[in-house]
């Protein structure tokens, strides 16, 4: 590019029309220019061929995505061993852009293309970059649908005020047959479980049909909440072919599921859209394939970004990795997801955060404390189905953590 | 785990029946025990609790990730600076797991979340993983739909044989009426060009809706079949919500697209299947966010897996990162590509490789000559639409450059 060229993918943040554009935070790593890095970023998410061959025009100033804030400073060598040694000085550079959603309008695969695509992954002299943080205009964000229900909505179904939701992942996850899994449910629901969910693993299987699980599940529930007085809801979950999504929520809702769990990028986020649209009962996103993004430091994209995105797509829950050594996420990152699914976004409505992995009665105090507030769901696996006292008693020993925690 | 119970995560491959298990090769930087560390990988995307408590059972042999390959050398380090650090000496590990595909069956989505989940990259000890292949039994592959037409269905629409099909994406990619777009991407035509595509980030937007779009480019590409006696196609990009897809598919298709693209990961992987189940033409899956998992070496997931995923998924061609210091992909990366799209596999007909990425007629003599077949799809962008003599010119030179090493 032509030091003028450069300069074409720069603005002024004020002189830009805020409705009109997304903003994009992104690190990167680069040889050469900083600004011409940038504007190659900015060049190749929008319009790296401003003009045809011959005409006299510029679809810049309407099309091209633009650099508002940019900061670098040296670095002796790149942070990765990535293939692309850039030529030049090495920088790491911060910029924010401003892209204009109307290049592609508030389609989910298209937002993902642009700020997650060919064009930031594939720059010229760029070969570490991540997405740290995205915003959205109002108006942009009241086309997206949002959790439906959300917190609140999950509160009320299950009459469930200043505390935590408590879940269980049935286990073995993989394997029972629905008679057996139902009996273990019910078990945990007796013990003070609130939701019992199936595993992300567990399918719309012969050896579990879905059908046959959600109406064992839906019995049992029915006499675990005449025996405790307390609302229950089953989570089914209904990850498959987004050709069939549709079809088994309604398999599930109808014989007994309260709440459905998806995974959300094996299925898709347009796919959990689209379930959100015909949903009649929460959705539940889980992490399936996030930490192939998101793990590496300085590379691939924040995990608060796909919060954010399962959110604006309608997730009345996240579960995301949580605390804990195993799940090897930074608190930092677990706590930028539970902001990211509790603070103000514009018309969409807060989700719940569910933090989860390897957890216990014995995590909730430190999770607790480190999440800071009440909204959160706590989620067990093994410590309520390995319980050496059973489900029973895996289930009765987190709600007794919680009672001492909050007397 | 004790002993023992890492031992029943090890099976020896001729004691399995071949056809109850896909076969993943996995690498790993690890703590500890290189076999503990396996054992782990295979327990958490499988079953990591095989029964339940006080009853005596086991669901380890029928539902079990099993190692059946291991090697482990010492390491100093990690090769990442990721989160996590394990306790114990270092190893780089090798396995191949047989996963029983029966504890999902034969969907896409559940096979991401067994393969590339939770199981995969919160392991415990087990910071940096990737998987490296996949492979699939025959019965597996044929519940799969796989290209509907394939390279031999390609050349047979477009009446080329023993030559690349050559694609050109009209630019500027991003503001263009239709009526504007249309008419330089006749003259690419007129020039040669076998196939004049949408760029993946144009949209069915308000600047330039689909039905417009598709109508002006089957206009004009009847005009240039005339003109030229050879047979063209427009490739319309159908990426949008998974809900509009198919109905994208039908307005685009009337109206005079021979073939469609789609962003495979954005609209998710189930998504490229639900429409194949549906298409009438050639599908192209494009590449964005491939390299958002791929390209750290020693982490994610290599490319070939997504390659053989799409092929799987019913694309007819794949465009993938091509050569070139800008794509950033190692050259023997690109071919695992190009091969995961010709080599047999079993039922499912081979795709159209289309590495991509800053092509011109100079890059296509480097280009043939490091694929080494002719079964290929060669695409410009500014190449042709961005070339002095304009669009026309630019695929002639195309076109000219092939005639040079054809002869």
């Amino acid at each position: 590019m032509r030091p003028t060229d450069i300069d074409a993918f720069f603005a002024d943040r004020h002189t830009l029309d805020a409705a009109q554009y997304l903003e994009l935070d992104y690190t990167f790593e680069c040889g050469g220019d900083p600004r011409a890095a940038a504007a190659h970023l900015c060049a190749e998410q929008s319009t790296a061929q401003w003009q045809r061959v011959g005409v006299d025009e510029d679809y810049r100033p309407r099309h091209a995505a633009k650099v508002i804030a940019l900061e670098a400073e040296p670095i002796a060598a790149l942070s990765l061993p990535v293939p692309g040694a850039p030529a030049g000085p090495l920088h790491r550079v911060r910029v924010t852009v401003a892209h204009p959603h109307g290049n592609f309008g508030p389609r989910i695969p298209n937002l993902l293309s642009a700020v997650l695509g060919e064009g930031v992954y594939h720059v010229p002299g760029v070969p570490v970059i991540r997405l740290d943080d995205i915003r959205f205009p109002d108006a942009y964000l009241a086309q997206f649908p949002g959790p439906q229900f959300g917190v609140a909505g999950l509160r009320q179904l299950l009459d469930a005020h200043d505390r935590p939701i408590f879940l269980g992942v049935v286990k073995p996850n993989i394997g029972l047959t629905p008679a057996a899994f139902a009996a273990i449910a019910e078990e945990a629901w007796l013990g003070g479980l609130d939701i019992a969910k199936d595993d992300e693993m567990l399918a719309d299987i012969d050896w579990s049909p879905l059908a046959e699980r959600a109406q064992r599940m839906g019995e049992a529930r029915a006499r675990a909440e005449r025996a405790t007085g307390a609302r229950k809801l089953y989570m089914a979950n209904v990850t498959d072919e987004v050709s069939r999504i549709r079809e088994l929520h309604d398999v599930a809702v109808s014989r007994g599921a309260g709440a459905l769990l998806v995974n959300a990028l094996p299925v898709g986020l347009s796919g959990l859209r689209m379930l959100r649209e015909h949903a009649r009962v929460p959705l539940f996103a889980h992490f399936p394939m996030v930490a192939a993004l998101t793990r590496v430091p300085g590379y691939g994209v924040h995990a608060r970004v796909l919060t954010k995105l399962q959110r604006l797509c309608g997730a009345d829950a996240v579960i995301m990795p949580g605390f804990g050594d195993r799940m090897m996420v930074p608190e930092d990152e677990v706590m930028a997801n539970v902001r990211a699914c509790l603070e103000p976004m514009g018309p969409i409505q807060p989700a719940l955060p569910v933090p989860g992995g390897s957890d216990s009665a014995e995590t909730l105090p430190r999770v607790y404390a480190t999440i800071g507030t009440r909204d959160f769901g706590f989620v067990c696996g093994r410590g309520i189905f390995g319980h050496a006292d059973g489900p029973r008693g895996g289930a009765a020993s987190v709600r007794a953590a919680w009672t001492q925690l909050a007397t």
